[in-house]
């Protein structure tokens, strides 16, 4: 059996998800508290990296005996719906268990995963919010119905299955750069917040963060329906837009088929 | 002439509003960089002390020179609605002014007040939330609906005329404990939050923090209707509840019957 998380953290002090030698993870301090709070060495696998300072709502991550022999065994005695009561004691303030689910050997938080869905914060007031520094990306000035308007009609071009390599940072290895996006919404929120929800079967590296940047680049008329097209066709960077900063970006949501409920009581 | 700004802080890294000479205070960090940015010694005088932990999203606090020579010149040649951008370059991202306006010599951000409004944020879920840490009290079981009503239904006897020294802190010097409340409303903000929202034309020393435990003893069980009418009565501190935490209290609202306007663009 694997133990499968849903937690919630507040990127701001860590360097993304995944361990790093020289930086503090996500994935080092999460180890680390279920290890001692299972008494078992165990090993985390996330369902995604994140960037540094990038937040997560709804991550999932598997937990794991690292003792081959101890797979088999029950290691963990404690009802799944309680396991958010034994590791939030141990766990510091800015990540949290919110549900826990029994999963098989065979399932992999990554590879398991149909879509994920993520949630960019953009804060449009004139002034900064002391209460939203480090968790949205404050652009000074106001979005109208109408910019938004159009953000939305530019993401509608992006729907479907398409090769983003337009949309991925320079620097990544990954070979197989078709991706499928289910949905694309951008909607004011409150006063002084827009945001935009994007789900998929998986993002290649700071896509989200440049498809926001090339939605605001739109809004702002630095960048056409048609740079956006030729983006998509060509495989083309230099028709895309910026790349908005980290600290507006959570990882929403994860959808497994089969796991449909996580347990918090 | 004064400056009359109205700001908004997260209150976690400071001991209050009001200056101390052995910790950090807002009343401090505001002081040193109005002076810095009109190049003027300002002295800054708030509309209320808060305690050390509270967060304000509507605090409003008068500058003026602390040159007595000066008070008559035009000290100040920034236009209220650009003295936003101007204060939050030299403010830390936890204090940001989000609003100016031209007052009198004769105005007093405390004693020209004519009513404040205070909201407490109650966090229910059974898990934290790694993103209202030190924003919300976290009172780790669920509000029901039932209780919330209870809690208005308690907080209706409070508003009014009356004295309120049943619910101030020991060790407050004040003389007159009357107050008036003008209201007082409870209700679920979101899946998991809960807020008190209270207004009146002053509050004692934790009078808000005990308010708000003593509607969460009335929703829990453990203090009745007849008890709190008897904590008005009597001014009896011990039939009313505990303090709740100052993490979850937020200055909202200050209401002048002049100033109705405060500029930013």
């Amino acid at each position: 059996m694997k133990l499968l998380l849903k937690i919630a953290y507040d990127g701001a002090a860590y360097h993304g998800f995944q361990y790093q030698p020289n930086a503090l993870s996500v994935q080092e301090v999460l180890t680390a508290c279920v290890s001692k709070a299972f008494s078992v060495e165990c090993t985390v696998t996330g369902c995604s990296r994140t960037d540094a300072g990038v937040h997560a709502l709804g991550f999932c991550a598997a937990v794991e005996p690292k003792d081959e022999g101890l797979k088999g065994e029950k290691w963990c005695t404690v009802p799944p719906s309680k396991v958010h009561r034994l590791l939030n004691m141990h766990l510091p303030g800015d990540i949290a268990v919110t549900g826990a689910a029994v999963v098989d050997d065979s399932f992999h938080p990554r590879y398991s995963a149909h879509s994920k869905e993520y949630v960019y914060r953009i804060c449009d007031s004139v002034y900064p919010d002391p209460f939203k520094r480090s968790r949205a990306y404050h652009i000074k000035r106001r979005l109208t119905d109408e910019q938004i308007k159009i953000m939305n009609e530019f993401g509608k071009i992006l729907l479907g299955r398409h090769d983003f390599s337009g949309f991925m940072a320079q620097g990544s290895s990954v070979k197989d750069t078709v991706r499928t996006l289910y949905r694309l919404e951008v909607k004011r929120v409150s006063e002084f917040e827009v945001t935009l929800t994007v789900s998929g079967d998986g993002f290649l590296y700071n896509m989200v963060r440049i498809i926001t940047g090339t939605l605001l680049d739109a809004a702002f008329g630095r960048i056409t329906s048609e740079d956006v097209k030729n983006a998509l066709e060509k495989c083309d960077r230099s028709r895309t837009g910026f790349t908005v900063p980290a600290e507006g970006l959570y990882l929403n949501r994860v959808e497994y088929g089969e796991i449909t409920e996580f347990f918090a009581d």
